[in-house]
């Protein structure tokens, strides 16, 4: 078979402005990046507001496993199906970060038959979202040190300063630095770092903003460090808004793409599923609802950390609610959960399917509790038995959940077809009755105690003096009614990467806590969590080149 | 008068593929950023190469004051007045730098009716070039720090690792860095920094390669540091190189804006006056040449500087020859070089402007020597006398230059038709017999010995042994052909900023030499040459906002 990079540069792609029409812009309601990209136009979206909403639809999984699960394929495959069947589908993704396509092998574009065009494009610089908020948010940093340096009100202590720089970038050298060095002409040293674009308030900001004053509110809003009284100052002290908002201008518009089967997709947005909520730009979810029937939106990680901050936060501050889930797994994975090493994957074991399955079943009872309907969506590998898929759609049965094998990355928008006319049912039944998981005005520990025993099923949530203090100030502060953001490991329902199936009885430890002011929430930290990656021995960089035709090969 | 972005922001702009059709490319040949930039296809660019050359020219000035020179401004003026007298022309200038715009009030974009649109997109993020650059040059530091993390072949020494990080952003604190901190897993602890990016060698280098072909065997050649046994450890060493042309593959496409006059305009690189060139990219001028009768292109800073390394640097590795040189000059600046201080400048004295015209005569004289015609362009100010232009023009008469009045701030092309005129005439007089100042196989001394003397009129480089024993090891290790790239202040023709007019007899001090391998230049640095700029107290990006419009605001 054909590798994704050749599958992407074969496809008979329409110029955009053809995709544009299947949404309801004209030629001037986009800001063309080529021929196959484009912004849709601020007066556009403006103009949108009035219509109704179509229907909401999140694709979430099971805890990630080394066998992989496909989501992103599967929210493409679904997309392309539901538009076979002829409900008018829009699909909305997140953008890629530059940093992994050179560290280890992939891009974030799908797959096989399901991918959304032009791979390389949007894999690499796309239409500059990344770099627009990578030069907003080192903006901020640079006229942090520079109020600093010239001793402006408020007074910032340098040792209180916490805004970092970031980089779209793997670099594990930028992790900790002190900066300022060579004399007083350079700044005062500083112990500082980078972290990389994804991980920056400024993307989280740009992703849950409803609308360009709200992002300037946000933008206002960010705490760059505190005075030796302790008194936040923020980004609007330091007089920094304003020329973030021109660098963003245009970052702020959704960007429109295509599938491989030429269907309409916005990319918009990708903060980090630890230390941010993990899901494309609010921007981006609310216009797509106006313009099509159906919109098909995916959760980074698994349904615990995705699907859990989709819900708690975006859909929360947003007001979206969704009509439908649908939880990727693979056979592969749920036997991975349920004790097979990532090397036994291709031997049949219904013990080890069965003994994975409590994976799939907690999710499925988390995404009921917060009023949704479910259908599973079984990304079908060629090893996957008859056998093992029956033992499968038997256990589902049993949970009263309907489920779709599907064979998208073969066969393309033809092999999700099943799932598209079971999510269209699951939406037609009119079941959906989304209900946040906490309500705003518990106290932050008790929000992050809700989410660990009712997702987690944790025991307890265990937290230093310190880092309780610390959120009781928070309250004090006027940030009690903030939700919270779990950054934890994504491979188990527990803070341990190495437990998976469904664990309960365990202890969260809540190891440090941080308040993204302008995003709108705590950041509960529980486990080791990377805000700068590293490159591998061996980086993909080093086989990514272009060909003799100005092709770029070796991003897959 | 209304500010410049309130007249760029009321310009009646043609599309862009309008301004296309005017260089014979159709709206398959461009690639569209926007309804009014665009790239030129690689696919146009190579149909182009068998046409025959139009004219060449170099718009330069003296040495550059408080009171101002216009050099962008007269560029644009030119290349209207061209056009409007009938002389199919084409315009070539640098993209300016993000940094600078937040920093000091000041855009690159010309100004008053001469500017090029669109304003805030050229000023701000444009076609996303510096941020591929930007991306380029820092996935290379990361390989580097990653192949020394993981013990690569060959052996790279931290300490005599000599490859920095770029940011386009005025940044003090990161001059000088110590990264790698926090532990074994966090690389090693290294001195290092950051300088802006119109500082990267990968700037210069995109901007003196002249295919994609030229642009990978540059990239390869970037020396990134040294062995423990001195030899050098080059971007192709690190197999960074293929990575590097993938980021690159679109930034190294000219891309095509418009004059207020809707004349077509490439806009392509933007590397430093002082340890780099100071010139658009040779892409984007050896392509002009194929499109219009006539390209006018401009050189950083003074004659001294710019001039000469366009003329030493650029030429000589592009194989381009100009056929006439505009020098800009004001008579406030003349008088400034006359002795009047900044304040001084609106009192008429005869004295101090026949003083300060030693230094435009002597610009003249150097230009003269590299084989050229000059014409002199008067950037006319509404407090110039009638007796200092009579005064001005009664001196060039008697150095035989042609001196054009120029009022295209106030009047557009219309008050550059003077010079345009003159310059149609100082080309078809034909007298044009270009030749580099020194051949390359003089030693590397000897070329900055030639330039000192025969440019600054210096009466003898003076050099520490050990920055004579690094130029002859490079000579030794094969760099010997190399053209020298002098890094000195831009006020003066002397390395004292404060000495004006037309010193001589003085003594240049060569501090440091640099090895720009890939780009293809020694530099040779004689001063204090700052390579990241800092913000001043009150930075630009304070006032900078979006209106109620979405329109960008304070960017003058």
């Amino acid at each position: 078979m054909a590798t994704d990079i050749e599958i992407a540069r074969a496809a008979k792609k329409l110029p955009v402005q053809d995709i544009a029409a299947r949404i309801g812009a004209a030629p001037k309601d986009i800001i063309p990046y080529g021929h196959d990209k484009a912004k849709l136009s601020a007066g556009f979206l403006q103009r949108q507001s009035a219509r109704p909403d179509g229907k909401l639809i999140l694709v979430t999984a099971i805890n990630p496993t080394p066998a992989g699960e496909g989501k992103t394929t599967t929210s493409i495959g679904l997309a392309d199906a539901m538009n076979r069947i002829g409900a008018n589908t829009l699909l909305c993704l997140r953008e890629p970060s530059l940093g992994p396509c050179f560290g280890m092998k992939g891009g974030a574009t799908g797959g096989g038959l399901a991918q959304i065009v032009p791979m390389e494009d949007i894999n690499l610089h796309f239409t500059g979202d990344f770099h627009a908020i990578t030069s907003a948010h080192n903006l901020l940093s640079a006229l942090v040190d520079n109020h600093i340096h010239w001793g402006g009100e408020p007074k910032l202590e340098t040792v209180r300063t916490s805004w970092r720089r970031v980089m779209d970038m793997n670099d594990r050298s930028l992790r900790n630095i002190v900066s300022g060095l060579g004399g007083p002409g350079n700044g005062a040293p500083s112990e500082t770092g980078f972290d990389i674009t994804v991980a920056s308030e400024v993307m989280a900001i740009l992703c849950l903003a409803t609308d360009a004053e709200d992002l300037e509110a946000r933008l206002s809003r960010i705490i760059v460090g505190y005075t030796r009284e302790k008194v936040a100052v923020t980004a609007a002290d330091i007089k920094a808004t304003g020329a973030m908002m021109a660098l963003l201008r245009d970052a702020m518009l959704p960007n429109l793409v295509q599938t491989l089967e030429n269907n309409p997709c916005l990319v918009h947005g990708g903060p980090f599923a630890n230390i941010a909520h993990g899901c494309n730009s609010v921007i981006a979810t609310s216009a797509a609802l106006k313009m099509a029937d159906y919109v098909v939106t995916e959760a980074g990680f698994g349904a615990d950390l995705g699907a859990e901050k989709f819900l708690n936060i975006k859909c929360r501050q947003a007001g979206l609610a969704p009509d439908a889930v649908v939880l990727v797994a693979t056979i592969r994975a749920l036997k991975m959960h349920g004790g097979l090493a990532k090397d036994e994957l291709s031997k049949v074991s219904y013990e080890a399917l069965e003994k994975g399955l409590a994976n799939l079943a907690r999710h499925i009872e988390n995404l009921r509790s917060f009023g949704l309907p479910v259908v599973v969506a079984i990304n079908r590998f060629t090893t996957d038995t008859e056998g093992e898929v029956h033992a499968l759609q038997a256990y589902c049965e049993k949970l009263s959940v309907s489920v779709a094998l599907c064979t998208h990355w073969a066969e393309g928008g033809k092999g999700a077809e099943t799932l598209a006319r079971s999510v269209v049912k699951l939406i037609e039944d009119g079941t959906a009755d989304f209900k946040p998981l906490y309500p705003d005005n518990l106290s932050l520990l008790e929000k992050i105690e809700a989410v660990a025993k009712s997702i987690y099923r944790a025991d307890r949530v265990e937290a230093a003096r310190a880092v309780k203090n610390l959120l009781a100030a928070w309250e004090k502060a006027g940030f009690g009614h903030l939700p919270v953001c779990m950054a934890k490991t994504q491979y188990s329902f527990s803070t341990d990467p190495a437990l998976l199936g469904a664990p309960e009885g365990h202890v969260v430890r809540l190891r440090e806590v941080r308040l993204a002011a302008g995003a709108g929430f705590v950041v509960a930290i529980c486990g080791d969590i990377m805000t700068m990656p590293g490159l591998p021995r061996r980086p993909a960089a080093e086989h990514i080149h272009l060909n003799a035709h100005g092709q770029i090969e070796g991003l897959n």
